[in-house]
């Protein structure tokens, strides 16, 4: 039987509320079995780039990510948040390790085809090098991941957090037991957008399509769940979503999903 | 026998210009031996500060790490320097890793004391987590740091990066034969601060006091040095100082120091 391994990501949301993010990394802290966390970015990077006077470009609405604006997600994501994450788990007794894709070649990725849109410095997933995620697991290290990868020819490059997980869960199933858990800012897939109580406690493939062509479920939770279904149908043995709160040992609403 | 390390200091100058950076990362690259590289800040710091309209702040004509500078140099060090250099190592086909202190707790350090002076958020290293580096370094991966710490209990902190590299110099002695390489903008301690030729090939103590005596060592040099006979009296059995071609194996002009 495989070891049980949790895989945690936490959305930008979540770390912009200094209070939210200090309850969460001590519930995530708690967890005894091997654990990873990946967070997403927040205001913070849109704060400094305006700071910097950088101007955000959108092409068809979709932001595109220039250099400049690699160079502040960059400083944001894989500095600012990533070890201040990491000093805040380290006060919390785990022993976190903060990583890019590019540190120890962990996320590689390929720079998204320029047409028909070009999106700038952004990356699609092309190989986790989970042998190494592994090993680090082994070494009583807690991975922390922000949402950057590289092209391994020395090119950084911005990519989706929620993918990333995904990949990483799917490539880690190799070794473990992986139970996926994405936090983020409702208490689960909600029947009713308006109402934080409609959460949908159980989704299976059956009634993810008809939530789809009955329009159900809100814009922004389709990728997500995309990415959740994905991840079961290659390995990995549980996905949930809830808020924060997922991560408190008894812990009851949030949404399970299954094929 | 142990092992021999090769642990690298890239001073702020170097990191400065892109083309000398590439050259040296390429050099550093093809060290057969387990390395581990620690790089200083540069400008990008001081110029990201005064985009964002941060001023810095002299007491005495020391520099102090206010809450805003510590924000700024966790962006620009940990995060954009440190990523892209771990994305070119990565190119070079360096398994790098990048690190902070705080990264697996690998430096932690204490608040500076706020008397006479108050340095604001600077550390002043009290351990080094050897076996965690040597974990890593037998995993084949190089890591490269940046010169930030933490105090364990969630704060990250500024550290001079000549004074990291000197205890992680000592404390890796316990498991390898260390040489510890400061490359810097200069050739090595000059005779004469204005001629680039001038390089005193090997100084011992005796000789390190006879300089200081005849005020013959430039005042930025100092620390430098004294860290370097530190190391030496530490258990280091190597160091050197140099440029940027001190990593070039046919490199002969440089600086050694011994006791």
């Amino acid at each position: 039987m495989k070891t049980k391994l949790k895989i945690v990501k936490i959305g930008g949301n979540l770390i912009d509320d200094a209070e939210v993010l200090a309850t969460l990394l001590k519930d995530f802290s708690a967890i005894k079995e091997p654990k990873i966390l990946i967070h997403g970015g927040g205001k913070i990077a849109t704060a400094t780039s305006k700071k910097l006077g950088i101007e955000s470009k959108l092409v068809e609405g979709r932001r595109i990510t220039s250099a400049e604006d690699l160079e502040v997600i960059t400083m944001v994501y894989a500095g600012l948040l990533n070890k201040n994450i990491v000093a805040q788990l380290q006060a919390n007794n785990c022993n976190a390790l903060g990583l890019s894709g590019a540190d120890a070649n962990c996320v590689q990725a390929n720079l998204r085809h320029k047409e028909p849109v070009d999106y700038g410095f952004v990356g699609d997933v092309n190989h986790i090098n989970s042998a190494i995620i592994q090993q680090l697991l082994t070494a009583q290290l807690t991975p922390v991941f922000c949402a950057i990868s590289h092209d391994g020819k020395g090119q950084l490059l911005n990519t989706n957090a929620d993918t990333v997980t995904a990949e990483i869960a799917i490539a880690m199933s190799k070794y473990y037991e992986v139970e996926l858990m994405y936090c983020f800012e409702k208490n689960g897939v909600l029947e009713n957008v308006e109402d934080e109580n409609s959460v949908i406690p159980k989704i299976n493939t059956a009634k993810y399509e008809a939530l789809k062509a009955n329009q159900q479920i809100h814009q922004g939770m389709l990728p997500k769940m995309q990415n959740c279904f994905y991840a079961l149908k290659n390995g990995v043995a549980n996905v949930v979503i809830g808020s924060s709160k997922l991560l408190q040992s008894n812990s009851t609403l949030f949404t399970q999903l299954s094929l």
